[in-house]
């Protein structure tokens, strides 16, 4: 079958040998097949991500030496079926599948490492445990935003964000712009939205962000509504807790211990926003636990894979916190999944365009540039 | 009267001015003053602390040119009182009180401030509203225990340890020893702890650790009982996300989107042990991130001053998620000397040592050495 394969950094078309299910595996036509920045980013960074990987025990994570074909975000229409599988769906049903393969030799990153091939291909193996058929005749271009939007999905339940919290999105790229369609079908009221790029300001807005902000003009804290204002203009978290403290004298029919028992059961304490950092870059989090208000809670979505830095000091003096999340659990592909087929999410503004095999190398260095480029799909049989 | 003066990095005992009770204070006799390793570090890095709070909209904390009587963790008997106040003790009451005093200029730092001095010293000032009287009857070298404790309350607070995690602390100063003992007082099943130092890691045991570790010999993660060793074992988050699919799998009976649906519902994933970093130095985040298993919740406790270099890839490859603590609030305040009061916590491990005013340069001396002290207590009348 024909295969883009990436070696040492360069992306060819090639014909490579054809893919035969083993045990537990499904075999698909790709009807669709999503670049994503970390494909962009392991092509030059693959090394790096893979001894940290290999330090946490998957020593299998693409290398620069190796022949790999990528692609993790695919969907496809069934083919055939390897032994010791359900055969759950006829020839031709259209599937989404997690890009995690069991083979004989262990489990692999499907589009990430050499023994699991990927979606930028005619042909994709799954397992079958982890296929799910796609409902509502949802059409290949939109279904195949499933995983992107299950990791934008995972980030936002990683941020606990509440409908009434204030989440702001650095970084419009293709997952900054799906935590914004997850925030918005959740129902958060407030979505504050940041990037330098124009365009891609543009698509934050059209995906349903409140406020769009240019950092380069305007910091997205002073955005903030006067009911978060306390946060920004509180000179510490000290002063909040005198505050609250006077607050909760104005209560003076109840003894001390009472009043602050109570104050302690109600939990209405102050909230700062949820801050998704999608950008990924060294020097950001320090950026934004400098920049941002008290009690800030940062969501890490953006993989930064050199060493960072950034001053304890000041995340301390604010209580920032700051919770990085990898992928999405099998509950959350499929919710996400769910959420387009059931219209719940229109993805459809991160396409920008489509484009055959022949047209990947191509599609990568496009995606280089912010303003012309979110996600651009693969269509193999083009 | 008497007090200890810092200026200059040089504590000097010297006779100041006599404190006068103003709007809202009240004016104490010091029977107990902890010294904190915070004042150890203020002595050295107060400009460096000043600095970072003076960027968050506190510009007074302490600096190296002025002349501040330290002491934050104090407790006393009640002499006077200031106008507007409810003059709620009589003379001779016991009593703690947060170390943040309303001034007519604005809200300062007991001991930390100028323009607030702090407990080294025949008599401080307080907050009327952030006073509390010691019930029961407890001696004031306990009381004066309440604000370290309340320290590692609100730490425990932040980390949300529930009985059946695993809690992990790094660090056996007098903030790591106080976090073990509200870590026990609150239930939690397995308290691990750890620190170079044979010294502190005897008091750690008399504070109630399960498990105490030397990390030059062993590592704290490999003592971890059966039922968390698939999060050092398991080679990474998508290995633990498609073990939980095949035992998901076993469930036959269900429909797949239910099965799914449930288990997202029952939210019965894998935890990991909450870590509580008490050292405070360069090295010691990334160093946890490295070497903590998966789904690692870290509250940072150790204030770090300097810029601080760590792998987001690390901590993204693992979920890591690190909760930065900040002091506490009146009410964790008010309950970390009730624990005390009720006896649930016993904080007499802690205290090494009691000296008078003349005692405190040396004490800040011997206090540099871990084998031989943790908590040494001023006490202005001897
Ligand atoms: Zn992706
Ligand atoms: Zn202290």
């Amino acid at each position: 079958m024909r295969a883009v394969t990436l070696h040492r950094g360069q992306l060819e078309v090639e014909d490579v040998p054809d893919l035969r299910p083993t045990k537990g595996q499904v075999l698909l036509d790709v009807t669709r097949c999503g670049i994503c920045g970390s494909d962009l980013h392991a092509r030059v960074h693959g090394d790096a991500t893979a001894d940290v990987a290999a330090e946490i025990g998957y020593d299998h994570f693409m290398r620069s030496d190796q022949r790999v074909v990528m692609g993790h975000e695919f969907t496809g229409t069934v083919v055939d079926y390897g032994p010791g599988t359900r055969r759950r769906w006829s020839s031709g049903t259209p599937v989404v599948a997690m890009p995690i393969l069991g083979t004989g030799d262990g489990i692999h990153l499907t589009g990430l490492s050499q023994p699991a091939a990927g979606g930028y291909a005619e042909q994709v193996l799954t397992t079958e445990a982890l296929t799910f058929e796609v409902p509502n005749g949802l059409a290949p271009e939109r279904a195949a935003l499933t995983e992107p939007l299950a990791v934008a999905l995972h980030a936002v339940n990683r941020g606990a964000v509440g409908t009434r919290d204030t989440a702001v999105v650095v970084g419009c790229g293709p997952i900054g712009l799906a935590v914004i369609l997850v925030l918005k079908a959740r129902g958060v009221r407030t979505v504050i939205a940041s990037d330098y790029s124009p365009g891609r300001r543009e698509l934050a807005r059209r995906c349903g962000a409140d406020v769009v902000v240019d950092p380069a003009a305007e910091s997205p804290w002073s955005t903030f509504d006067d009911s978060r204002k306390y946060l920004t203009e509180a000179s510490s978290l000290f002063e909040l807790a005198v505050d609250s403290m006077t607050k909760l004298r104005a209560v003076p029919l109840l003894p001390w211990n009472r009043v602050l028992e109570t104050a302690q059961k109600l939990g209405a304490g102050p909230r700062g926003p949820v801050v998704f950092e999608c950008v990924g870059m060294p020097g950001v989090i320090e950026h934004i636990v400098s920049a941002a208000p008290l009690l800030t809670r940062v969501v890490v979505v953006g993989v930064c894979m050199e060493p960072d830095t950034f001053r304890p000091a000041m995340a301390i003096n604010k209580e920032v916190e700051l919770r990085f999340a990898f992928g999405y659990d099998p509950a959350e592909f499929h919710r996400a999944l769910l959420l387009i087929a059931e219209g719940k999410v229109d993805p459809s503004p991160l396409v920008t365009d489509t484009v055959g095999l022949d047209g990947v190398a191509d599609a990568f260095d496009r995606l280089a540039d912010p303003e012309r480029h979110a996600k651009i799909l693969v269509d193999p049989s083009a």
